[in-house]
């Protein structure tokens, strides 16, 4: 059975990245792909490097059929999106790439994104998408937020030791290095070439970044109390990869061992020998996530190093691992292919 | 039936490509990996990219049976491949990727190569591997040479048109832009991350370079008379791609129409609208080659552009679609993958 | 003496560039700074590379007086500049970096630019800023029109050999490798650094770039004959340089000559031994332009290659060269830093 | 008056560096060029950007007269460099670029490379590099040791605040991001540009970085107790740069002041507004550090970031600065050169 899938705001990164994986998927055939200020144009005018695929022509929204849909992906502007899915048919499997839903607290929402939300029912029946803590609920879900791409690293490296009670909860810093696509298909002057290669820098420092509010959500949920890290991202001129460099109070052998018993049977995360840390070129364009932790010096002390490619393992890879669990697809289909290096 | 697989030469980064891209495939398994000096360790530890494959630990060449072998691909360097391949079992199918085997004329080989060639009668056995334009031999084949990876872009770009006796035989300008891959892994001062990055150069400038000798041989062959090329390379810090510029005497429309026939049901190369030029950037990590013609503003000249990346249609890429004709596998399985853009 | 110097335009890269330049000139000082939609704010928040220097605040160009400068640099947008530079008194010396002065000849400018001039009397006034070529005009000249970035650097290459007739006329290619700060810092889709970095492209191929304006203006008066060039110029995802490949019909020891002979006595064009070329490392962030020759392998034809810094040599450098004459400084006062590499 | 210097190790990067700093320094004059493989060539051969410099063929040691030398720089190898320097004549000034007079323990040396010193005497001797901290030790010493480029960025960031006292001298964590020059122009596969470009990794996790050694000794002598700090670098793919994120505990607003005053007099040490941090892009090529603080969302904790180029405030600009202060220049003199942007 083929299932229809449609893209909403396929003129982005993470648009053009589910229309690459879902190339290669045997049992999802994209039919509709919706994009407000390119309708009307092919998708091989707005990405040329997706030329050879017979796709249909970019469209509004509102020329969509839904009832001929069985999932619809979302990866629109924030904001946006909230007040796009809120229409939608109430029946239709969706997946969502904003940060829209990925906050179940209404006032957390607003703290962090400025604005009260429009669709807080929907915001409670959204399940937050790190498909591998949330399978379950995935695959019983309508409607499905994924994460933040720094968020989801960070919770790769720090939850299972959260979970095993190995680390302080009140000690753990996460210093994020990430690439620029993270940021969008944005006109900004700061994401213009000449103002990022050769140089990087830290920004949002001081716990301003937005995905904060994603790591205090799942943290403490996890911890049963309130657990707040320090985060403080960097950007770095490379156009794809999250390299999460985590300090935390605990022994390396312990988180190691915790690290390794919860991703043991995970098929895209995996964890390298005690001692070893990883490289986001060795997971570009792969739903893979590389996993690391060393002992400091310091007795006590260790370093957990995460990388994974912030469009696939970070967005829109999750989103078609989730739509794999929503339409009862093995949950590998599609993104199994190996990183590309160089 | 699965094919039993082996690589020789699989410690750099055309051998690294190959796995990559048999990983995909559903009719093939890799039981064999050789590279001499990192005989004994894992794959996993000279490419962590591909630490999710189940593969074979290295080895050396002498240490496997080629009985037990369907298809080797030799990913050696020049030179030794030859008196490797001497060596090998004459009922082996084998891929080479090397340059030992492209050229088969011996003085031809001794001129651009420098040194008598080890493996005469190989060389005239050899079918050159430019897919496209020798499905039938390499079918048939047991020895296929791989091109040089800017010698297939820039035929791609001219055979049609010198078929096709479309442009002035006398008057082709071919100016390339190839990446930092195509030089490989090798320990040289000029591949140092810091003497590439931020800046760029011509190399083998004034016909020096070998990829001339398939060009003299290609195009010569198919014009029946003797053509030569002026021929510039330039090193782009860039790990993947080739773009290739040519300068001909000839009408656009013409030249459009003579690449349009011939690449018509070509799986994988794209002709772009009349006036349109590709870019590297939509080829990259793909079997992809695109091709753009614009007509010049002095009438009677035009200029044919050329992308694809030089790793995978260049040479891995090239390999398999060879390896799979010569297997009778269906010609693009597992060479369908979507670019990675960005 | 210290000569007061304006910069109009001080928000764009030329414009940073001036600053950087001007900060070493024992002789200049800069007293203003326009930016029109940056006014009120400083060059640190603008620049913050330049946060070291004693600078003035931003400021409409309304708010100069000009009567307390002695020389305005103009590194306005195209048409902007006209439209300001009309309007400037008359006594002012002034350099400008847009296109608006390159032509001379209003229709050939209409042609072109695709609007009419608006200050045709002073488009006749202006001399072309090719110093090496143009230094005694220059020097008398109130008003000096900064050549285009990839129209210097061709014309380094090809001026002495069209003026020694080396070549022939009719048959010269210019095959051209561009950077990507040559497009200054606007907000488009196409300089962001996830569409640039990783790959290369040609654009405005067949003969429509502007800059070949400059071209057959200068190469035809120079040749007193209609000389027309070919002329394709490709993006390359670093920041700084300007390659040019020229592909020409004459004996390479004879070119090798004329370009010596020729810039013997230039302090910042260096002529490569016969058979070396250069690379844009090699130049940037400096004012040199190093040019080499090599002769093909069909005899008779020769490739010359040029390489310099589209932001210093190609225009703000030019530009503060020329200052230099007009101001009776030393030509090279202010200019002689050595490239920075790696 | 115009003092002779020479270099030794004049073919790696700082000697490079070195060169382009001294060149536009008006009381000093190349005088002798050593570098033991490359003897015999020009330093255009081996740097083509310095070849518009008058400068002596590259040299044995062996042939230098050093009684005609007023200062040397040696930015040969670790541990060559002692060798060397344990044989020049006493008498001689000498500011060492290498590792092998940082530490002045000779147990502490053993430990951090691993062989027991070989001119332990002038270990004893040497003067710490880092300028703004050993000035008129400096300007008194006969022999100087430049720091480590990630030691001096670490110690402009938190000198200040261990001396001030207004942070926890036991739970101080640097997190380093360098570039890709650091590592020297060394045959490494590591350093190839197809294996850092496009990605980025941490290195010398868990506290194994020789320059904590620095950090051991410096630290620990200014609090006047043992202070041992948490230290990862990592590796960016970009040629010039260090961007330390310090995590401390201690309230911004004071570590904010503390760095302010410490700093207020120096010329290249830049304290941004509180709030703000630096970018890599902006001290490119300079000698030029910007420094910023920002406090943490949770009390009591704060960021403080520091940028500088490590080939020049962290290597050879920091070894002219110094020779200044030797020879009694001005100790800004050839330093104060704009940062290259874009």
């Amino acid at each position: 059975m083929t299932h229809r899938i449609a893209i909403l705001g396929a003129s982005g990164y993470t648009g053009a990245e589910l229309v690459r994986l879902i190339a290669g998927h045997p049992n999802m055939k994209i039919t509709a792909l919706a994009a407000e200020r390119k309708a009307g144009q092919t998708m091989a005018q707005v990405f040329p490097h997706l030329r050879h695929l017979d796709l249909p022509t970019l469209c509004k929204i509102g020329e969509i059929d839904f009832g001929q849909i069985d999932l619809c992906f979302c990866a629109l502007p924030h904001k946006t999106s909230q007040e796009i899915i809120r229409e939608l048919p109430k029946t239709l499997k969706i997946v969502d790439l904003s940060a829209d839903f990925r906050l179940r607290d209404p006032e957390a929402y607003q703290e962090w994104y400025g604005n009260p939300h429009a669709a807080v029912a929907m915001q409670e029946e959204a399940v937050y998408g790190l498909t591998e803590f949330y399978r379950n609920e995935i695959a019983a879900a309508r409607l499905v937020a994924g994460t933040g791409c720094n968020a989801a690293t960070g919770q790769y490296v720090l939850r299972p030791l959260i979970a095993a009670g190995v680390i302080d909860l009140d000690e753990i810093i996460l210093d994020l290095k990430c690439a620029v696509s993270g940021a969008g298909r944005a006109l900004k002057e700061n994401l213009l070439h000449a103002e990022l290669s050769e140089g990087y820098h830290a920004y949002a420092v001081g716990g301003t970044h937005r995905h904060l509010g994603e790591f205090d959500q799942e943290f403490s949920k996890l911890a049963g109390r309130p657990v707040r890290i320090q985060f403080t991202p960097h950007l770095i001129p490379v156009n794809r990869g999250i390299l999460a460099t985590a300090y935390v109070r605990g022994a390396a052998d312990e988180i190691h061992g915790a690290l390794s018993r919860a991703y043991a049977d995970e098929p895209f995360l995996q964890v390298l020998p005690l001692g070893e840390t990883p490289s986001t070129h060795h997971v570009r364009g792969s739903n893979f996530c590389h996993l690391g932790v060393v002992a400091d010096r310091i007795a006590g002390r260790s370093i957990i190093v995460g990388a994974l490619d912030n469009l696939t393992k970070g967005s829109s890879g999750q989103a078609l691992q989730n739509a794999n669990l929503m339409l009862r697809e093995p949950e590998t289909e599609g993104l199994l292919m190996a990183p590309l290096f160089p």
